[in-house]
């Protein structure tokens, strides 16, 4: 997994149909680069969270075939190193 | 997902059978280089769409196999940060 | 695989429901960069470990759908090149 | 999907039994970098070529498991932008 | 696929139960980095190989579940460009 920050959202009125409803958040990503990531969660802006990539991102949609390949699974605490 | 701007189209007129019929766009990624992806969407030279990748583009494809791991999911309405 | 070394652990209170219960370390990768990888060996702070990704890192939960694209498969004994 | 140019051939004798047998291609990517594609189509050298990445380029090969994780799957006749 | 370079062998006594038993080469990429493949083949320290990566790689364990994202799946004989 990967961590990154909230930066904001995005909107798409026209899209394919099968895209889920709900958020879809611009990430700035810890190690550099941004990308889009579905979030279940309610993120905040410059909320730091944790996102997993490619299939395993599709599979949390059970039941239905899903076109995520970025998904916010959880809001980091904080860390300790 | 990754966001990036319609360049134009491709021809392959010599391809696999399992390819779909439908556009196949050159696309510039916002953080950088290029790509291709097939167009659901019928989106314009210029649009800025929202891409996703691997396994999960080709599940777009329901009950067939097809070659894509990249695909056009959304046309991007504008951002705020 | 890539090999990495343990920095420390994060928490994310918050989080999907179908994130597994389990530590989830931050990891310097040798080649560079971080990652998070969920640890199911119970490594210790700056331990070598051999980390797997993808959907390759979920099919190890078997029978359930876990949301991890990193796993720690490993601790590494030592090299001999 | 990436664009890439065929340089030439690689043979591999000693290989694992689930390989298929046909052409095996180094590739030039246009983004820059090579890589080892799989080749169903007969492309000669210098051709431009659209070649498909991971899991989908194996699930061309059914009902069998193939290790092949770049095909190319077009030739690419012109682009206009 | 990428060509790889085999540097030498490392060694997880403590790991996870669904590692499959057989050796674990360092790869030095043709192209810059390194990575560890699992290697059915048993090849030698300096002899070049073809890796595959991803689920593909997991894949060639067939009827279970391996936690490996890079296999060798030859040994290259010679390039002709």
């Amino acid at each position: 997994m990967i961590k990154g920050r909230v930066k904001g959202k995005i909107w798409s009125s026209r899209r394919v149909d099968s895209m889920p409803s709900g958020a879809l958040l611009e990430i700035e990503v810890e190690e550099g680069g941004q990308l889009i990531a579905f979030d279940p969660l309610g993120c905040d802006t410059d909320e730091s969270v944790l996102i997993t990539q490619g299939s395993v991102a599709a599979s949390y949609f059970n039941g239905r075939t899903a076109p995520v390949d970025a998904l916010i699974i959880g809001s980091i605490d904080e860390t300790k190193t």
